[in-house]
């Protein structure tokens, strides 16, 4: 069933299956950060991010967020539904941190007049760009009719992974998504939602539960990771 | 009438008047690039830059572009309605060139699908970053109906401007706008159109007429505004 190797990420491998239209995705301990320049291993987090995805795409789907998660077949593993990715990533972001406080000279942590939408450019060799939306359609990455439902999506996304989260004493500061169209012509949520994708800050104290202690060595990364999965397993989700 | 100094940019110098609407605008000879770090004199620029946004702003204003152009009062100064600046920098794209080019690995001359308009946060320290318009809005700088009102405008002004310079012989590959608010609320177009905020390639041989030739040590810079004041004031605009 675990057909051949179709593409190996930073994070992920994805392998062709029986099933023209589904992937096996499985999840690597390995960790890079700022555009693979650093490199490193966390020990357990494809076990704990495929767990992670797994509740989270499930949670989505149940409330409406149309999305390529089939199943989790082993604790490395899930299948989902193949799609073309959009060359784009969807950055959304409740508070100011990371490469948006940077660029806009703001303390991380610094509230929004208005929850921010981002989209960058898939693209390695360039650095994975911000642009905006007329970029992406002038250089034919997408439409303004696939952008307007993208959007739609991630703010539904946003709306049931910050209560979601909150409820669990996680205040979701940012995370990062990707689409794809299925060979139907469907557009749905694809690729991981997980400590790596998205910034968690302890509500009560502001800890760091994320990718960014990798980032910036700040220790205690697995700890991180195991302390969101195992407050998400004892929410019941 | 030439009142106190208060402003001095990069271009200009702004001066009140005894009307406390009205501010005087001196177009200089200094040329900068790259964020203040080139600097240069550009013989006769301020008196061509005058002209040339004279011109512009007037063709602009007959075309139903509110702006803040008064007169031209001698060949260095033009008076202007006051207005607070709304702090971003607009770009209309109507090909690739300069750091749309780069970021999106494009060669210059790049046909687009779609015109691209893109905002930028006018602050030196951070070197005017791309931003889009949920980073405008969250941080205060503008809101998005404001946005609307700058990108129906500047749309306007595309069309305005690619028709005319067509006729001159002159292919419009992009420009920088900025808007201001007036005392009574109104949105009007701003600062100035010159080669210094517009790239200018001649239509017939590619040759760029406009701040290119500073900013990439390609000579012949003088000229290359005269020769864009001289085929204005010959289309009798
Ligand atoms: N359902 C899907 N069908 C096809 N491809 C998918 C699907 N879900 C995710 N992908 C893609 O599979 C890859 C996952 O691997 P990984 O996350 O390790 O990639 P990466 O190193 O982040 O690189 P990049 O995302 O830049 O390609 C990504 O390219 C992602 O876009
Ligand atoms: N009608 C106006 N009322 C008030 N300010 C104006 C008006 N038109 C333009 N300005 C502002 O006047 C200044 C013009 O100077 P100049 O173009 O030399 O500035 P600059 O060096 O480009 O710097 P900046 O980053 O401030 O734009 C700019 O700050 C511009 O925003
Ligand atoms: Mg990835
Ligand atoms: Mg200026």
């Amino acid at each position: 069933m675990k057909g051949k190797l179709l593409y190996e990420g930073k994070a992920k491998k994805l392998y062709a299956t029986d099933d023209a239209e589904v992937v096996l995705v499985e999840y690597k301990d390995d960790a890079t950060a700022f555009n693979g320049e650093k490199k490193g291993t966390i020990t357990g987090k494809g076990e704990m991010n495929n767990a992670i995805t797994t509740l989270l795409f499930t949670l989505l789907a149940k409330e409406g967020v149309e999305n390529h998660f089939i199943e989790k077949i082993n604790p490395r593993e899930q299948l989902c539904r193949k799609v073309e990715i959009v060359p784009v990533e969807v950055i959304v972001r409740n508070k100011a941190a990371g490469s948006m406080a940077k660029r806009l000279g703001l303390e991380e942590g610094t509230e929004l007049k208005t929850t921010v939408f981002e989209i960058s450019y898939k693209n390695d060799d360039l650095g994975d760009p911000l642009i905006n939306d007329h970029h992406a359609v002038a250089i034919g990455l997408t439409t303004f009719e696939e952008l307007k439902a993208i959007y739609n999506m991630a703010a539904k996304v946003n709306e049931v992974l910050s209560a979601f989260f909150l409820k669990i004493g996680i205040t979701l500061i940012d995370f990062k998504l990707e689409f794809g169209r299925a060979s139907d012509g469907r557009l749905l949520l694809a690729d991981e939602i997980s400590p790596d994708t998205c910034r968690f800050w302890d509500a009560a104290t502001g800890k760091k539960l994320d990718k960014d202690r990798f980032r910036r060595d700040l220790g205690s990364v697995e700890d991180a990771y195991h302390e969101v999965l195992s407050r998400m397993e004892n929410a019941g989700e």
